[in-house]
């Protein structure tokens, strides 16, 4: 039996330290507690990595105030449009989809791409097609009207800003988890609302297998920051390649994926898991909602 | 000085070895000439390795035999959707494309959202719609129907295939680009039509960075073949990771990826430059149109 682990995260685009209060960063920590939960019990009872991490970022696209199925930010046009990835370490597989509408559950639908479909990622109207041909849950836009994202998009027009989340100076909103199960298999899964104020159909990292999501035999890996510097970085294969290539334990692969982030100019952070139970969660930014548990150990954190 | 090196493919989707003509492989190999020709008078000239990819892509999309720009394959629904991606090797930077309709040329289209945005990928109509603000040159629907294209759609809507491309057995259609100019910069460009009947949305390995396109200071990659296989593998970068972090020459590296993609079941090839100008073109499928030039050395091939 291997040794069971599950971190999750809420994205690195946290409310500014001087601007959180006691109220709304306890609702932050339910809201992780919960997602926590929602995994670790699947594993606790010998469920799978890939049940584990769709459970959880389930919870945490459900929850309000991230910036993923509810919650999400709204496009330009005043529109929620998603994306998630999931993959299977052991089999190597994932889905994705990306500008999806009305979803509940984005993470849900990938997948249904990876179990369903002979593709990886599947995006728009098509994606959406795919979605209700399966029976895919939806939800009404009022579902995912948020009203402090919808002031978010107004003063974000006002002021001509293109933002990746909401709150802090380089706002960097995403969900994610990763797990090993007593199989020691891995798995990754990452969901999003992308930008506030988006244009031209810009597609980030979180559905792009390699960039901000990533699982084999060697680690699982949910990223969050300014998806373009990881995708330059291919930051999610990144720490496996130093794992498998220059035999790094994980956390010293993931320090130096970091490390690289950094020096590109890129903002944010990753959450990652190897098949001996291992966890990471290291971040350049001011701080990163985030979680794990390995059963004797739990934690919940938002700044450094 | 560097050594200038410029490789092409016309992806690893060949027609079969038994049903290539002699007039037919005469058209090819004109093609994927004239490619070359395009990037290498700017090379010599002492020009960026980032207009040498560009123009060798320009000239492949040009060229109506290969599943690129003009000669694009038909969707399910009839339509000619383009994906393509650029990377400039020295400023890791990178711009891409999906779902864009009605644009002559996506690589330069990928190559504007490089230097002109701030995002990395757009998609569909926003990215339409950045083209036709940005004054990009487009093409009527005309300019991108060829009977053989229509007649395969025909073909694989009665079969219900989904197609890569078009004549052999698992056919993989793409085009691209990598190159080392005079001060060891490098930079790789790919363009795809995708696949015949495809539905839902596919998104491939061409425009995602790191699957079927990358480029930094180690080597410039560009993938064809079969893409979810390449989007697994993280193909393109993985290349650079052998290299950068086990000390492999290119060649090696590129072998060891193009093993491990036949280890996950994938079809295809990649070429590959590094930073002194050597070239790699592996594959694992029957054919790859391709062709290279160092100055001194020149060649274009089809088949093993």
């Amino acid at each position: 039996m291997a040794k069971i682990a599950l971190a999750i995260h809420g994205g690195a685009g946290t409310i500014l330290r001087s601007q959180m209060t006691p109220a709304l960063e306890a609702e932050y920590r339910g809201g992780l507690d919960n997602a926590l939960n929602s995994g670790w019990s699947i594993l606790e009872k010998g469920g799978t990595s890939l049940d584990a991490v769709e459970a959880a970022v389930c919870a945490l696209e459900d929850f309000p105030l991230f910036n993923a199925g509810r919650g999400a930010v709204f496009t330009h046009e005043g529109e929620v449009e998603l994306d998630a990835a999931i993959m299977d370490g052991r089999k190597l597989k994932a889905g994705a989809v990306t500008f999806v509408k009305n979803i509940k559950n984005p993470v849900k639908l990938a997948r249904l791409v990876m179990e369903r479909t002979g593709h990886i990622l599947l995006a728009g109207d098509g994606a959406n097609q795919f979605a209700e041909q399966n029976g895919v849950h939806l939800a009404p836009d009022e579902y995912f009207f948020t009203e402090h994202r919808w002031l978010q998009l107004q003063e974000a027009i006002a002021d001509g800003r293109v933002q990746l989340d909401h709150t802090a100076a380089k706002p960097m909103g995403t969900v994610g988890a990763v797990a090993c199960d007593a199989k020691a298999n891995l798995a990754a899964a990452t969901s999003t609302g992308g930008m506030t104020n988006k244009k031209f159909g810009r597609v980030g990292d979180t559905a792009l297998i390699g960039a901000g999501t990533y699982a084999d035999d060697v680690c699982a890996v949910s990223c969050t920051g300014h998806g373009e510097f990881f995708m330059l970085g291919v930051t999610a294969y990144d720490v496996a390649a130093r794992m498998k290539y220059k035999g790094l334990s994980l956390d010293d692969a993931a320090i130096e994926t970091i490390a690289h982030l950094t020096s590109i100019g890129g903002d944010g952070g990753l959450i990652a898991v190897d098949a001996s139970g291992n966890i990471t969660l290291p971040f350049n930014s001011e701080g990163m909602y985030r979680g794990f548990t390995t059963g004797d150990r739990r934690d919940i954190q938002i700044y450094r």
